[in-house]
């Protein structure tokens, strides 16, 4: 009985760690590429330029999400 | 009992998780397409620009809804 | 007992992952279907390019919907 | 009693499923066919196009809504 | 017993499916309805039009509600 | 018991289904009737025009609380 | 015992009911009554138009306020 | 037994009964005002005709916040 | 037992009560007071009418926030 | 047991009572001190009628708190 | 034990009252705060007024957050 | 037992009284160091007067964080 | 069993108090940073000003922070 | 026994520590780089400078992300 009750909890607790830490870096990411994108209709000629560096902003602002997907993946199996 | 509790806690886990792991990607998302719409509508000139990148910041977006995935189905077969 | 909770679980499950996770895409492509309405009325002679757009981005924002509905079914018939 | 639990499971979770589902597709639709009458009103020539898009744009919205639909009758008479 | 705990949960179900069902058509189509009569007070010349499209967007808004209506129904009597 | 049991899950879900059912309409009927008002106030002459169409849309938007009301007293008395 | 049950999940209904059911009407009431105001400051020539049509779509928000009430009476009394 | 479950249940529901339904119309009302005393000061010789349908507009959205004084009340002593 | 059970739960819903009824009040009055104050710094000639209004405002306003110390009190001592 | 019960209750029950009375008041002060400074800011030779009359507002925002703080005491050392 | 369940609750009640009342002095003055400074940017000549008066609102609204205080503490050592 | 119980309501009460009581502050501070920034880059030569102020404001500000901090540890270790 | 008590609620009140207190200043800092880069993208000589205070801002928004994990640090060790 | 609670609690702890604190850095990191992006294409030559403090900007942010990733790994490994 023990070790299931670890493994239910493990399992309700990925779910949500993985299910909350999506919302974040999604919402965030779509602003900024939202801005890329306004900026590049804008001034098409710095289009390389923005897009660098909505990557690498996104690559930032996707920490967290990795975050999640590492203590969720730890939760289901090394934990 | 054991293994019933925890394949019922990774069927609630699985649910919550993509369920609430859909919600930041496709708000992000929508985000991004309605600026890049609204570019295109204006500089009709750069909608190739724009759909490229649109698509390229929408592909970073959708990663946490991916791990989301990766995590429900890893709670439904493999733990 | 054991084969009741865990059905009763995916049953919960697979209700809150698809309730939850019609939320976001729907708005989301709410979002972008009026912001390429918004510039069809303004420049109408390129409601095409947009409409073709708006297609694309919805079928990228629809993605986690689908993912929501696989996880959905998958807890229903194959769990 | 193992058949209650999980017919009673299946009817909070197609509650939860359709309620939950329903609030999505409305509201982004509602965004949709305000930004098309919006644009009527400033453009009436184009009010033809607009409508076609709106509906277009608001059957792909719609999707999730039927996917809602969709899993709250299987839980209700397939599970 | 097992009866009442089904008929228990259908009750509940229903009532959430409703209720929550109910927010989302009705604030999307206030939100249309809005913009409908913003556009009529600005060109009355052209009521005709927006108060036609305005049914029929309300009319496609309004099907998750009806979905909700029809599940309540479905788990208040068929179920 | 049995009988009690379902009663009391009828008075809660009744209780949840109209309490909720009521807030989306009445906000935007809410919403509707103040645009309706500040286009009266700017072009007092189309008035009529927009009080005819204000009823119309709030008789529209009504519909999702008069089905929350249908469950409700179904819950109540026949269920 | 039975009994009590029911009349405590009737009193709990009726006031979640009631409580619930009070937020929307006044809300959207507090804003068509915002509008009517403003526009009344703007055109005091129209301040009488304005009035009847803010007590005609008061009384159409005021609806849902009133089924709650409804419900909640039923709840304590009828039920 | 009986009645203090009954008893408890009455003062559970008419707290939140009288708490819930303090916010809407008090947050409606400060909306209204506000509206009012916005528009005095720029046309402070429509005061009079303002400050009577302020009046007028708050007691209309007071409604819902008296219907809930009354059922709380009920609960408390009547039910 | 009896008459701690009611005696708790008046204690709780006495703190519900006052607790979620002092946020809509206070929001409400604030919002009025601001644009008080903002209207009075643009026209200070018409501070008196203002501050009369102001105070017959949030008279109104606060009317629901009483009824929350009412029914907290009736709980407490009363019932 | 009984008393402890009571006590107990009632301290759960004067936290969320001040806690979330607490909210209410401090945001609705905080925007009026807001739009008091914006006003001294721009006219600074009607500082003191401004200073006045938010100090007379806020005192009125405030009541709620009380309002909160007296039911909280009466719940600590009176009940 | 019946020591032990007033400390818990009071634990609680204690943890729930400072957290949630911290959340509206701070708000609340941060939004008073950032509108100063944006009048001192404005109109530095008037610094000093708007900082004495920032304090003194800072000060009005900052109650609510010692009435929170005063509680947590009471409940803790005196209760 | 007893002391079991009341360290571990401390220890849940502790979180949340920081958890929650850390939302307020850093959002009032951050909204009040961006207004400070945006003033100074518009007017660069009151930079000073700006930063003091900023440091005064947020310092009042943290004063809720603290008493979070203060209850939270005295939960810790005094209670 | 004692002592398991105590060990897992200090778990779960850290998980909160640090998850809950990573929101608020991380938002705020988020809102301070963004407008820096907003002053530095207009006023680009004014870069080392900004970049000095929007740290120092910064430092007092984390506090809180600090604060959440020195709380959750002193609930996993030293409780 | 004893010990599988600590260790579900810690599962859960862990979940949420994690899943809640990824949503606050990924929102501020997106909302500042947006504003960099948006800076980046009004000024193109300043990009440099934006890209340099964007990165520091975020860096800061990250932390309280970084602090809820390190309780999120004491709790699985070390408590």
């Amino acid at each position: 009985m023990d070790q299931a009750i670890i493994k239910a909890a493990a399992a309700i607790g990925a779910g949500l760690c993985m299910g909350l830490g999506a919302i974040g870096p999604a919402v965030g990411e779509g602003n900024a590429v939202g801005k890329a994108l306004e900026g590049m209709a804008r001034q098409p000629e710095v289009s390389d330029t923005l897009r660098t560096n909505m990557i690498l902003g996104c690559a930032i602002t996707e920490s967290t999400g990795i975050y999640s997907l590492v203590i969720a993946l730890l939760l289901l199996f090394v934990f």
